[in-house]
């Protein structure tokens, strides 16, 4: 009997594994139909757990490591990169590939095979806590972004998933970027026609472009039925219709939560039994441990022992675990199952009174099961991953407001410096980063480094997020005696971070009286602004002269911030989210439809403070009028917009040139203005470059009703270089 | 060939016709059918027209004449009732049938036919303009409140749309009471599954329970399509799944919105054609005139002509309208087409130069073509009419907060009193009020005529919603010689209105200062807001002592707050919306899912200031445990729940006793808490009073998978005074 069953499972998996040849594929087939042949229940049960994994010792199964690569592998000493929604800042396609390379790399140092990352969530409630973790409001650059990162982590075609790249998991499916009042995890409503065209998009061109391995469930009720139990997104949407056959991996105790939280099902077993109905593999927490309740291995077992779950379903998930871990090369080690704990050993620099118990144990687990390499610290101590972490904090930096040309500023003129504010100093990262970086240059070192022996830099902080305002008074007087002041300001972990939501957008703290007293001094001043989401800067954006949005920079933050003030690098980063004037205008993004009224707010501005795709450059670039390559194309073809772009100005820079279109007359109501491709281009001052964008099936195509199709018609075709500044002509597209 | 296709017409129309015997439909439907084959093209189209009736002059059709009921015909010299928030906050079913009854007689006395009454929006964004218009944020209690509304309007049985009775239209359909941000004509975006359960509830009850007659569909795009245009809506669920047949009127503009802002169509013809597709029969402004643009009339007639409209559809609308006509009685005027020539002329005490353009019109056209009685004076100068408004007043106020019993007011103690404030003495009633109501007691007005000669009442407004603050110290000093102050404020017709929407939620103007700077003198004070949406008063929930909520209380505001201030009365209203304790929390309502992860909101309080169905009184009342008469029912059983009502205070008063469920296991996830009963009950001090409730398919079913049905399972059956204040017992549902 268990015979039969197995065999039907493994014609499924046989269908669909496209990574290895057709022998390949049939020699792992066996191997796979031969371990679960021997496996007892508990056993193929642990084979869904990301954690406990010794009881898979007795047949030498290896463990999946996994860990988050939100912007660099959390592991102490691992380059720490730039916050996510900082890399979409830089609309730099080929630049997040590389990073997510060089991060896969250091991922395979530590032992780690799979991470958790990236999240595409489109952002429409910047009052969420993950919104750093995102990169932003628009659906083709979090999809484009997200590609590009998980490009960089697989790898592709023969380099997939090879000894230098990782398995990537897109989360959190699906919609999650929408949660009401910004509350994490909140129940989301929502129609097909938004969830196809918005929130599912990115998830789509994860799987078509980058071929991403795992996928990971939201949090929440979509549409009153958890995400997690959820088979019209699960089977229908991702499995039947775009034919994917990944892993789908669930989140810490949220296959429990069907029960424990949603009430979806009566009893522990049937929420074990619809977790591997909706096709879940696996749970981040399987069995009791780290955390009190019961979890869902202990019920998955009392599930098959009651014959609530099928045999068959298990061993299909398990099935397709071990098909996972072959593709990842786990059996292929070179050690055996006894050198494995040879390893177990903590590195001598690791610090371990610093580590969190969880990073600790995390790297255990690595050296243990992972197959670490011993030569991990080697593969991480390089300059070019240090080089690449300042590029992506360099593009991704975007200047907000400069004013009478204050910045960059005079080498000449900035004897002495002060930099004031909680950010100044402090290691700001961002969420999901390593405890202990490989190292933190903040905004302060980063100055003193630049400018050497060539000036004087001071620091006072000013305040930090209490309410305190004592020590603003010190910054002051600092700032006066100073020929400029950089105030860095703006949030940390504690207060944009995942399970922590905000009501309230402004700076925190007494910041903004910071802000207000350094203004008063008359000097001059430039605000820097590190934080994980847009922050209502409006008294900030109308009295101060310079605004620069940092993000989270990583570990070169202060380097990078300094190379921008200094005109060293010439800043280039566009918004990936729009900047509201106040809480009370969110949610707030710039593709929203057409309103059936006029808007009109008592005492008040409708429009956001800062727009996407906004960021300025120290030089000026003129776009000529678009041209198209056809005025007509046929639903099928492709056009091509071109636009010369001139340095009009007196610096080098990089310019994003940016597509929208309006899909003027359709079934459904169209966005006004719809990203659909950009470009970046450097010219020197006074050269010019035609920037050409292509305009095919994915610039023109909307779902509605079931499918993705073009509707014939006037499409509007916008470029320019932020989401107003755009020049228009029209794309006829005929039946 | 015209024969045929009317004939085709009236088969639909007499199956349909459900309120003339059947001999009577035969007549109808023939006078209907030969008034048909006279009409020109241009008449037809006229027929669709609530603008610019001559036009049917030559075949004898009156006119409907229509008008706005929101709480009192909108027309000059009628009683006017407290705005529908406050209506809602009565939670009196019964009063508010009553009053509905009264509103239409005073509208036929005016000539008035039809109202664009009542707004059964569920509203879940108070940053919307029209939350005033509004019976607040529960699908039951806005569907409750408002079927009672059109059960007066209206009337039931043998009395609907009889000559005191006139044809009530539900609007907006549908959903437009969740815009995002809070912007008016919002785009929404929504899945069935709470389209049906939430929006289209209160739509549903006024159906089956109320029969409206005619409904307006909304302006906004919901998923993409416009109401106006949505066949799903109008067609799919109004008509075939709930067998409706009403009049279906669109609003100022709507029909051409479908090109001019949607696009949803290549040309005005087609949005003609759109619009009689979906059903739609009347359109507000039919022709050019009042407004530049080209009409919705002009377009259909040409659309005709080009044969992008059949006639068929054309006839089918004008034959509906005119149904709607013979029903509402309007054929069976005793006067003649002459007559009404005669009766145009405008009441000697109109005071027209006070008078708007608009509603001189109005009511010019009211006696014109709608046979307004001659005798109209004598019908709306009714003191049963103003005793009527006043008792809605009285149970629409809503007592917030009352430390230390500071109310009601001590007559011996209370010699010099003080009322300051931007709304201790301006007329505040409301959108949609006339210009010039019956007559407006201000609370300054209300209390010196409460207290006569035996106390010194005085007036100093502190300020208005300008930033002014100039005039607060005279209202300071005001109450620093008073033995109590009043501060009146809140907002205006200015602050909170239709078409103009806020992205902020404290108090307009220097109102704070102003509530500061009289808490400061230490004298006792009470808070009397008088506004049209809740507002985030964090500060005076905490520091002040006494709250009084009034909304808008209609011509009798200032008569009912002095009798509750001097516990004439004993305030009994629960809020029907939650307030939030700042614009961040928006949207916030006391029935959403439940969220995937622990709510934690960065340095603030995630729950509401007030919560639904609160309200306090100046005596206690005590809630047994509830009873249920069986544990166990089976689906399409009803139980009964009761309580024992104690008031063990003071006061005689009344309390309104809610009923909550909560479905515990469902396929969908539903609230933890629902409102599905309530009911006032009277208490003397020392009395008690049983309360029973019954549970039955109105209070266990929901929608899901295209039906409304009951899961058999637990329910859990909360009773108590407020949402959050409840005693609860379990019963069992079976199969």
């Amino acid at each position: 009997m268990i015979d039969k069953k197995i065999a039907l499972v493994f014609i499924s998996v046989i269908t669909i594994s496209t990574c290895f040849s057709q022998k390949t594929t049939k020699n792992i087939d066996s191997k796979i139909e031969e371990l679960i042949s021997q496996m007892t229940l508990k056993e193929k049960v642990h084979q869904l757990a990301t954690q406990y994994p010794n009881a898979n010792m007795r047949l030498g199964i290896p463990n999946i490591s996994a860990n988050e690569c939100l912007h660099g592998i959390k592991m102490n000493h691992a380059t720490v990169f730039p916050q996510a929604i900082a890399m979409a800042s830089t609309w730099d396609l080929d630049l997040i590939e590389r990073m997510g390379h060089t991060v896969a790399k250091e991922s395979r140092a530590f032992g780690i095979h799979q991470c958790y990352t990236p999240m595409l969530a489109v952002v429409r409630d910047i009052r969420w806590g993950r919104t750093e973790e995102s990169y932003g409001e628009d659906p083709y650059l979090v999809g484009k972004i997200g590609s590009s990162y998980i490009k960089g982590l697989q790898g592709m075609g023969d380099k997939r998933f090879d000894k230098d790249h990782i398995l990537a998991t897109a989360k959190h499916f699906v919609a999650d970027g929408e949660p009401m009042a910004g509350d994490n995890g909140a129940a989301h409503d929502i129609s097909d026609y938004t969830l196809h065209n918005v929130h599912l998009y990115p998830f789509r061109l994860a799987i078509e472009e980058a071929q991403v391995g795992a996928i990971m469930p939201a949090h929440h009720l979509l549409n009153g039925i958890p995400c997690h139990a959820n088979t019209e997104i699960l089977n229908d949407v991702l499995r039947n219709d775009w034919g994917w056959d990944g892993l789908i991996v669930s989140d810490n105790g949220d296959l429990r939560s069907l029960k424990r939280v949603f009430n979806h099902v009566p009893d522990w077993n049937h929420a074990a039994n619809v977790g591997l109905e909706v096709g879940i593999h696996q749970e981040l927490a399987l069995f009791q441990g780290w955390n009190e309740q019961r979890m869902y291995g202990d019920n998955l077992i009392e599930a098959v022992e009651k014959d609530v779950v099928s045999e068959d379903l298990l061993n299909n998930a398990v099935a397709h675990v071990l098909k996972t871990k072959f593709e990842l090369g786990l059996f292929d080690a070179d050690v055996t199952l006894d050198d494995r704990f040879d390893v177990i050993k903590y590195p001598d620099n690791g610090e371990p009174e610093k580590v969190s118990q969880h990073d600790a144990e995390m790297f255990k687990k690595a050296l243990y099961v992972g197959l670490a390499k011993e030569n991990w610290k080697d593969i991480v101590d390089n300059q070019e991953h240090n080089d690449l972490a300042l590029e992506v904090a360099h593009k991704g930096i975007v200047l907000l407001k400069n004013e009478d040309n204050l910045l960059p500023l005079s080498k000449e003129k900035s004897k002495k410096i002060a930099v004031v504010g909680p950010n100044g100093s402090a290691m700001r990262l961002g969420g999901y980063s390593p405890d202990i970086p490989k190292y933190y240059i903040s905004i302060v070192d980063g100055i003193k480094s630049y400018v050497g022996n060539n000036a004087e830099v001071a620091f006072a902080e000013g305040c930090d997020f209490t309410p305190s305002i004592e020590n603003i008074p010190e910054a002051v007087a600092l700032a006066e005696k100073s020929d400029i002041t950089i105030v860095a300001i703006g949030g940390s972990e504690e207060t944009c971070r995942e399970n922590q939501d905000r009501d309230e957008l402004g700076l925190p703290g007494p910041q903004q009286k910071l802000v207000e007293a350094i203004h008063a001094t008359g000097k001059p001043y430039i605000v820097v602004l590190l934080n994980g989401r847009p922050l209502s800067i409006e008294w900030i954006a109308e009295n101060s002269k310079a605004i620069v949005e940092g993000w989270y920079l990583g570990q070169e933050t202060g380097k990078a911030i300094a190379n921008v003030l200094f005109g060293e690098v010439n800043p280039s980063g566009k918004l990936p989210i729009s900047f509201p004037r106040n809480v009370g205008q969110v949610p707030l993004f710039y593709n929203k439809l057409q309103t059936g009224r006029p808007r009109d707010i008592y005492n008040s501005n409708p429009e956001p403070l800062f727009h996407f795709g906004y960021g300025l450059s120290y030089t000026t670039f003129d776009f000529d009028e678009p041209k198209l390559s056809k005025n007509t194309i046929k639903v099928g073809e492709t056009a091509t917009v071109s636009t010369m772009v001139k340095n009009i100005g007196n610096y080098k820079g990089e310019e994003v040139v940016q597509l929208y279109i309006h899909d003027k007359i359709s079934k459904r109501a169209r966005p006004l203005k719809e990203l659909k491709g950009f470009k970046r281009v450097a010219l020197n001052p006074g050269e010019s470059k035609e920037v050409s964008i292509e305009i095919g099936t994915q610039q023109l195509e909307y779902w509605n009703d079931g499918d993705w199709k073009i509707e014939p018609g006037a499409f509007e075709i916008m470029i320019g270089n932020n989401s107003e500044n755009l020049k228009k002509c029209t794309l006829i597209v005929e039946e």
